[in-house]
């Protein structure tokens, strides 16, 4: 097992009904925003509950925070919130409103030029105003995490950040809060998820059975709950697994002493900044031909993976390697989840512009070997087609 | 799946050489109390690696905290330490160290008449002095809970207090420290770890699979190193296996919205107050019988435990749950530990003076179904005469 630290202040109210009790985890007399989407909280109820709940506090509102959260939009909020004096935030949403309210309450005390530098410059955080959530939409894991990843229109830029003083304060989550979202965004949120503990997972081993074995936890979660999800979304049980299984997937308890591959994030983040096809849906065209390409240098892992998740038991090491590989494949396509670049009518001149971006940028040594080159970004792409 | 609230706010520090990396962890200019027990870390190196890492602290120390530390001990730390003005404490050493340090840290704000209130009476914890660990003994999952036992010898007592308060800030993890442990320390420590899953998991179900397969996780993971500990004490990946187990076992992680049934500690505490059997072998005499007694009303868990765990798939469903109970009793005597009363000497009359003495505290209503009274308890102990 490798060294490492693990820290998680996280406050998780879990439950129906539990949208109630935030006011007692708010500070006394805090002017608050509310930082939240397109406005289904409103149709949902959960709005409703949220400024119920806040009935005693100055509100602020800062709607139309867009999927795969703008910069540009968010700037605007930290304009809005420090002309308002705001102390605490409030994301109400799922990943992407989050995530940028992450970005709003670093920017609200950002020191340097141009918050932005936080992700291009590494500039470190060094104060950000606190913040809950209220999470209505499992997936990303960003409601106990530190982590955000923010999009820049003018560049078309996709680029992440992160740093111990932007975990929430607390999140509150409400299965009930999910009951209408759309089949879409529950597949997407499947994929995400179990995307993200494969990152942390099919690498290389070091002797760590039991992170191994949270890991298939969660992925025997997400294989059994999610479908169910799809067929049944007002299933309280059904939901509440879900929702669990998401946010355990990301927050830590399944990565700490091994390896991990953010790789297929980092790549399918090109294909979402320059063609808005949905996150999860391009983790879903990168992760199967990235496994495929880089079989032999993870396949201890991946037969691990294949026999304990799967029951891919026989035949001979290639075969059972290229089955595991098709069980995800068939997992992501039962949920409607498509895994080519050509069913997003995406094509070579794309992956031309990813290599040309990445070596503007130079990136190199993805992977937990380090050793995915730009070069090999290109084959993984390509086998994508 | 249950409503919960899930909070935990402690940083492991994991690995070799960890414990240098303390002095980042404590405030500037602390004066700092290290408590620690019998001086097995003088032998085993980790008392000259903390010393070294506070060179640039005042420090005082306070040694000699017993097993099943004592009330009276720890007043005297107490009051040393409040006459010092000592503002930061260091645990080091295991489970009681941990539990004691937490305990003083409580009592030194402690408004009322005598801190024991804090177990016989509840009175909450509205102030702690902050402390961190360094953990030498893997069991007890103290150095990253919030949960405190300590005895008075006085009125041979052994009771439990926690608050939020009570977290340490930080808890250094180094398998290494780990090395010299005797065996039957290891072999405690592994039945006790095993026991605190089993009390989160051994219930009734609740469509929780993710915590289901997290605990069941952690049950193997100690099934297959709690061995191989035992006989390669100084094997790194084995003990820092064994280690992240021991904790995870009782961080909370495997707990979140799932009933739990600590009758079993509570009635063993008993028999370490009067007899003063190691905590983990109370554990094991009090455990089987435990199961035995409620099969009937935990079989779904039991059932499940026992094809999970132990691959008990075949017989009727009686004869599955006896082989189960059977399989951990068998588990746990493969480590050393016997499972009867009388093989500790104690006889009928401890269940008598018990019972009183659960009369005298009117205690009631103890399992996951508020269904284990007084007499039910003596049975439980009977069985296991």
């Amino acid at each position: 097992m490798n060294n490492f630290t693990f820290y998680n202040p996280v406050k998780i109210l879990f439950g129906k009904g539990q949208i109630s009790a935030i006011a007692k985890e708010i500070p006394q007399g805090a002017r608050i925003m509310v930082t939240y989407g397109g406005g289904s909280i409103k149709r949902n109820g959960v709005y409703d509950q949220v400024m119920e709940a806040l009935k005693d506090f100055y509100v602020l509102e800062f709607s139309d925070i867009e999927p795969n959260p703008h910069y540009e939009t968010l700037m605007q909020a930290v304009d809005i919130a420090k002309r308002q004096q705001i102390d605490f935030f409030l994301a109400v949403g799922g990943g992407s409103v989050i995530d940028g309210t992450k970005f709003i309450v670093a920017a609200m005390e950002f020191e340097g030029e141009d918050p932005w530098d936080m992700m291009t410059k590494r500039t470190p955080v060094k104060k950000a105003v606190p913040f809950g959530t209220v999470l209505t939409l499992p997936a990303t894991g960003s409601e106990m995490n530190s982590g955000s990843v923010v999009t820049r229109v003018s560049t078309k830029e996709k680029l992440a950040f992160g740093s111990p003083l932007t975990f929430p304060k607390f999140s509150v989550l409400d299965p009930e809060a999910t009951f209408t979202l759309p089949v879409r965004q529950i597949c997407n949120g499947v994929v995400d998820a179990f995307t993200h503990v494969l990152e942390q997972y099919l690498t290389y081993p070091v002797n760590a059975p039991l992170q191994d074995r949270m890991a298939e936890a969660v992925l025997l979660t997400l294989k059994e709950e999610g479908p169910k999800a799809v067929q049944n979304p007002q299933d309280y049980d059904t939901m509440a697994n879900f929702m669990w299984a998401a946010t355990m997937a990301l927050n830590g308890v399944i990565r700490p002493g091994v390896p991990t591959d953010w790789s297929t994030h980092y790549i399918a983040h090109e294909l979402t900044a320059l063609h808005g096809i949905d996150h999860a849906r391009t983790l879903a065209i990168v992760l199967p031909s990235l496994l495929r390409y880089k079989s032999e240098q993870k396949k201890e892992k991946l037969l691990q993976y294949g026999s304990r998740v799967w029951g891919v038991n026989s035949g001979t090491e290639d075969e059972r390697l290229e089955a595991t590989v098709e069980a995800t494949i068939a997992f992501f396509e039962s949920l409607g989840i498509q895994t080519k670049l050509s069913d997003y009518e995406v094509g070579e001149d794309t992956i031309d512009t990813i290599i040309e971006r990445f070596e503007a940028r130079g990136v190199k040594d993805l992977g937990e070997r380090a050793d995915i080159q730009i070069a090999d970004v290109r084959q993984i792409l390509t086998m994508s087609l």
